[in-house]
């Protein structure tokens, strides 16, 4: 019994409304949200709303053969909060009768950032208490002279965080050439990045975050380990912070997916994505930090490739409305993610 | 009736001799050896001989009750070739009488020193096709002023290979700061490493290798890339080799553990060590490719905090073993390793 009323308090708790993008319209982000949405999980820790073209769904309802009516919304309203029923807000971005498949257009570009706008404006206001984003086109969006649109790490701004399983690791740089991040490397701005991912661990419901920082070198033992990267862990201590580093890179990993540590701030995009990549846990996710409220993606692309024949996996979209949903409502990482 | 006939036949064809020196005396190498023989799998692919102390053998044959009866040769001599009986060639290089445990001294640093140029000496003139390195001490070696003994993977001369089932490893530059690697990695370098790679696999009976380089830089695009890996794999395709890269880093190896390759070329030492150790697979072993023979060793150290208590893990030496039989006999990567 205490099993059933706990899931039962935890359902009919306040759930936060995430909003998810679909993603480009050809590609197979309409699918994976629907067939996510279909597992009857999402609805457990949170109220899902889509942003997108409604026709774009409803043929993703068509290819998967998932039962559920679609809700067209023209702005953003009360949630049908149903899970026989999908509310899409659909703002007329792509226009009418024009529905790509499996190809990037520049139709497709303007509307997915006409879409992006809107979920960044409606998490803004408060409407949407996280975001999600499903797997757009940079093809798309540069054929529409959009590519600004899509949000880039900036170091002391903005991190990307992966999540796979028990392995989550924030990046200190993103897509920036290894030698000049060895140059960017600064003790605060390790410093700044340790705060960061603490305060937002804290704000999604980890009250004591345990952080770890990766060296760059091997073993750790370099001239940035010691001008840089160990004083800016000193730093992040002298505020409070309970972090440790910087760790050996080869080692750092295992140790965070063996539950050592909350958290791994890689130095790296490589020194991350391998680690995560390799490790092969399904179900990955993204966390883009840097707007001030939740945003998270998923690790896969448009793969026009296989749209609409039902091959598309949605374990990784799942694990971001799932996590999504703790994450905003302070539950931090859940079972799902141990 | 044909599994067990052709189990017989690799059993009853000619094994390489392969000669394994038991690491410091005071570790857990003597016990990692001793299990490993006594899986009985060990002499399936070749004849081992121990190098070292007899006395931290028997030792060792006490503490795991291993059945075994300890065979002291004082120089190399035809192996019995029983699997009930363990060979060790003592040259009384540790003092009689002393035998350390669980600590560095500087005697046993002078008698690894010592078995290490007797391995190096007895593969040199043929008496061993093959040699394996137990957990050294480098504190040992230190106190005996004799660290030099320690073979450092070169860039252009010596490489370390990590094996880890089907993840397997070359390493272009190894304890090298990154700042460094990055100035050192030039086209020369990538083919000359990619064509002794190629060698050594077609010498452990790969007929043909299937070798991908790692990139540098995120996705694998950026300045090294074009300037020099590019340009040093097209060098190596120009000899003939079957080798496809520079492939983004943080891609490469689950295509290697997928199958699609049988070695991946990393550009420094944590880009593979971070894949192999996250990945986590047990039983990883390592070459050392440099030697004109095949040299081997455990990713393990001599952890004297277990000497003696019966937790050390034998599976990566005896990966080693038997790998080192498979690739000394031109058996290739076998099932195992699969």
């Amino acid at each position: 019994m205490s099993t059933a009323s706990n899931r039962l308090m935890v359902s009919s708790g306040p759930r936060p409304v995430v909003g998810t993008l679909i993603g480009d319209p050809a590609g197979i982000g309409p699918e994976v949200v629907v067939k996510a949405l279909a597992s009857g999980l999402v609805h457990d820790e949170s109220v899902p709303v889509l942003v997108g073209s409604a026709a774009a769904v409803e043929r993703a309802v068509d290819f998967t053969g998932v039962k559920a009516r679609v809700r067209i919304m023209r702005s953003f309203e009360m949630p049908s909060d149903d899970r026989g029923v999908i509310d899409v807000i659909d703002t007329g971005a792509l226009p009418a009768g024009f529905l790509p498949l499996g190809e990037d257009t520049e139709a497709a570009g303007h509307a997915t950032a006409e879409w992006l706008d809107q979920l960044d404006a409606l998490a803004r206001d408060g409407s949407f208490a996280a975001t999600i984003m499903g797997p757009i086109s940079t093809g798309s969006l540069k054929m529409a002279g959009k590519l600004d649109k899509v949000i880039s790490p900036t170091p002391g701004e903005s991190y990307l965080v992966l999540l796979t399983g028990p392995l989550r690791v924030a990046h200190l740089t993103d897509h920036m050439p290894l030698r000049q991040v060895i140059d960017v490397i600064t003790a605060d701005l390790v410093a700044r990045a340790i705060g960061q991912v603490n305060d937002a661990m804290r704000s999604w419901g980890i009250t004591h975050p345990r952080i770890v920082v990766a060296g760059l070198n091997p073993h750790a033992m370099g001239d940035e380990e010691r001008l840089s990267i160990a004083p800016g862990v000193e730093q992040a201590k002298a505020m409070g912070i309970a972090v440790e580093g910087p760790v050996a890179p080869d080692s750092v990993f295992r140790q965070c997916i063996e539950g050592r540590y909350d958290m791994v701030l890689a130095m790296f995009h490589d020194q991350g994505h391998i680690a995560v990549k390799t490790w092969g846990f399904s179900g990955n996710c993204v966390i883009m930090m840097g707007p001030p409220y939740l945003h998270m993606s998923v690790a896969h692309g448009t793969a026009y490739d296989i749209v609409g024949t039902g091959k598309a996996d949605s374990s990784m979209m799942l694990s971001a409305m799932r996590i999504c949903g703790q994450l905003a409502s302070g539950q931090g990482f859940g079972g799902e993610t141990k």
